[in-house]
């Protein structure tokens, strides 16, 4: 038996986890454990809103995570996931990061189909950074802020569709990656409308995180990941 | 439950296959089925042995995989994996591909400790294909052939650590990769000397054909795997 | 005449910021107003350190920029850069960003001299960032605290010296930039000892803010700069 | 004089190889001897298809090049190259590598027409592996089979043009590569349209391998091309 | 005070330097000498004109610059700016290399609107000489001479400006540079119809020169930039 | 028959082409035509040199390639090569594109071994400008002026062959090039010290312009190199 904690890295706006969703994910042997953020953004859709929400979510982190076997950030831009790194002992995954491991394995070239404009570039600098932008066919936007991407689902189904058509039959894509950890409800009605897999994105974080938990992997604080001192801290004179 | 197909691309110089050691690894509503060559080489230690060795295992193929849900193929050379996925409808992972896939989630550079010096550049050619070879701290041998891991276990850890330690300690790795599925009996050992997360490959590759069974994740035939046509191959009139 | 925030991403240690330094390095014709930290890290070694900092310094922002021209963040570390420019239309540098641009017109491959081991990876991930991974000679730690620099400025300058020669005598640097805007001390002791350049990277952003403010040069929220809306941030239920 | 052995990776159709081609091309003291596969398949049109070959053709090698000069491995896929350069130490050229080699002295992006949509990204992996992918403006298919190519030769034409010239003006291709070796019939009517360089891959690894005979240049056996051992190869017991 | 030449690498058509123009760009306290070719080419639109014209500007740099505290070459190819550097110890810029340093701190990718075809290619050597080609969305030509930029502005505003937004609504580009230092007279017409920034290229080389004088830094002779031998030259016996 | 012309970009210091050198490396059908400078370097050993030396051979091309089928332009450094295919429609070949190209197809890695330690920038930024890079052993310079290359040519062998190991034994390296055409008289005693392929590059080029020759192929000027006009060309009045 493993338990796995969930950070939402944001203010769920109705008070509701993804608890139902990843409870058709996850294995028999695993618990979930959510944290969700008391204050901050109710979504991430800039770097402005990123820097908010991880500096609500660290300090969730200590008594969270205490006796689980790894920890999931349920957000596309992976936010704060290496500075729970830094934090912690046990693995720690993002929805990027595993997507694109798994994108890696499935294809030749993946696109994202996300939020808003800025987030072509903001994905081409996350997929630069893992070091496979030679992998990446496309990043585009279908401008459909998070917490509407529920309001109409035909609505978010169709521009997903069309931009990942798009992306399959004019830039070279042969895998798609949900931009948006929201996007699951409308994941099997994109598979059904495309030849090419579709990777929703949380449950390849919440997949990997089991996966590590079972191989006794974690990273070490030798390389990028440095003990912080929080206690160094101050308050100014 | 699902069933996987270990692919041992080689004779079995003893006909023992690496079942006692995958029951460790596996979920229990797994099942494991093997096939291993008639005939060709007992290891694969150069692009000679990969080409006898692929072309020995695609004939397995369609029979071994009836009824299964994915397929693993038992070589850190990825011996026939593109080919394979062109066969099939089920994933198809590789101990090279999902290493690195993991190894990108555990660290900032990886280092894979491999048999022979031949495997330096070969390993690059394996990790430039796969677009990543900014995250490669370095590839090494060792200069044990694969069939002789076995004959001296002590010697290969230390052979091993030594390996691992200069790719840590001198050229900038945080994670290690073993480059051969045969070093499997010496990894809890280098865990235990090493401060980085080592990845056995073939555990690696396992686990991940399992969580791409949950995921209902499989590659398509539309870009890179166009489906084979057997029935056009001749014999010279 | 023209106004220039910097903004100090930490709580001043001693409650002073580098204003005597940079007296030396402005134009007569600009002004610079500071803002720091009320509370928070006192210097940035981690991504947590980081990610604190950068939260505490977006509320500063609006009301500091009130009337300035441009805006520095100093830190090495570019904390925050991006989304500060998400939020105002003057022109935002940062110590890393406007080093490299420099670096790269003085030189063939720069290296960087940084504060702890866990420096030259996260390092690599910044340039990497900028696209300009294939100009960066090496990036090193010297393992002296940022706020040690100062308590033995001699040490300080011996190690930095030691770690330079290394960068430049043995990897193929022809560049040195300073890894900390904390540094700045003793980077002319620096340049008498070597034959090479050598960035204080405050100053480059500091300059290169003037030269953007006298160029009307700022970036757009066309791309990745999306302005942000802080007025949907929550509180929970 | 010198003696080339042109190896056909396939089962001719029709049983005739590309001698009168090749004597057009070939210089006056040279030599040519072929060898083609007894079964397998007639096109190489899928890694499976590739697989199978490459198994088929190495056991002709030893006895094939005896008192050759050099070796052509004929089929754009250069399959089995590295394999055959392990067994001998006589230089070995494929199209693919030779024609790209001359493509970056002849213009700044080279694209190739290609076959099926899978030679697409097929290509890339080729280029990539090659460490060129900088220099590639595009890879694209005309949805021919090889053994059709010569069925209709002006329709032949006609796709290849189209596709040429979409690479040239819209992809900003400035050097065609002909995409499988079977298409030489028409590459003077393609030189006769298009005002870039058309480069036909037989040819350009035909005359490479006459230039490293004058040379006195191959491979070495110390880097990727250990020599292999076929003596091991076992029967399973 | 200080000094800065501008080398004009052409002859100048009618005589006129672009005095007018910096004087609006430089600071108080620069002054600008100028030298310009005795003979050779009025614009520099191939690699031919480059040759010829840094051919005739080398000898002007030792008497040229006595005095001064940097160099600024005034084309956009930077001719003969890695030659100035071998001779000079003061810094020397140009408009390409400066161009591209700014618009990396403005953008995500910036795209290069340049005078005829054949300046993409041309413009993508460049950028990959500065080992940013990720950061290049696009370089397209206008196909308007060098010399004919001035005679009809409205018709080099128009074509600039249709180049330009090609550039960002259809490449990703997020920043505009103008690809010639003669387009200076139409850079505010373009920013106010464009909603990215838009870099003149002389003015950022002429800023960033005088920006390394006040901080004290130029590059070294230990790299790339060996100290020429003059002294060495011959003629034919 | 074929014509080349082979053009010397320097003042032969004592009048002698490397004609007896290259009379054992052409094919029978070869004539061969020698250019060289009536003024400038004696050799080229920084961009300086090589500005005088390209500006001093382009008057000499066109006469002197008249009747020509292909032009070798004689120095490592590949001087004006762009700029003569500008100027020609037959091939045009420089020692380091070709001998690159050639390396490429002999093994993984290459080494340059070259004249002084500028070379290792310098030659970083060549292979760069081709896109080769990531094939890139090192380059490293043995602080041997050109014309005293001949003078002890003991002396030069023992420090080729000291560079070359280090670049085999502990870079990577599986080819070496030598680093300018002067050093061909020390290749076969290099060869023989050597497990590796050393590749001479004027040999390497002047074959590839053969080549070229006889598959009747040349660059277009559809791309990078447009017609120059030198009737553009200007004196100051």
């Amino acid at each position: 038996m493993s338990t796995i904690l969930v950070v939402e890295p944001v203010v769920l706006p109705n008070g509701e986890t993804e608890e139902p969703y990843l409870a058709t994910v996850k294995d028999d042997e695993t618990a979930i454990r959510f944290v969700s953020l008391p204050s901050g953004p109710p979504s991430i859709e800039t770097f402005y809103d990123e820097a908010i929400a991880v500096a609500g979510m660290l300090p969730l982190i200590a008594t969270g995570s205490d006796g689980c076997d790894a920890i999931v950030v349920d957000c596309m831009a992976d936010p704060g996931v290496r500075a729970v790194r830094e934090l912690v002992d046990i693995p720690v995954t993002g929805p990027a990061e595993a997507s694109v491991a798994l994108a890696m394995q499935l294809g030749h070239r993946f696109a994202i189909v996300t939020i808003f404009d800025n987030g072509g570039p903001w994905t081409e600098l996350q997929v630069r950074s893992m070091g496979v932008e030679s992998r990446l066919a496309a990043a585009v936007g279908v401008d459909v802020p998070v917490l509407e991407l529920e309001t109409d689902p035909e609505k978010t189904r169709q521009v997903l569709l069309d931009a990942a058509r798009e992306c399959v039959e004019r830039r070279g894509a042969d895998v798609i990656i949900l931009g948006c950890t929201g996007m699951f409800p409308v994941v099997e009605a994109l598979r059904a409308s495309l030849d090419v897999p579709v990777i929703e994105p949380l449950a390849a974080a919440f997949k990997t995180a089991e996966m590590l938990t079972r191989l006794g992997l974690t990273h070490s604080h030798r390389g990028l990941y440095r003990r912080p001192d929080p206690g160094k801290h101050l308050k100014r004179r």
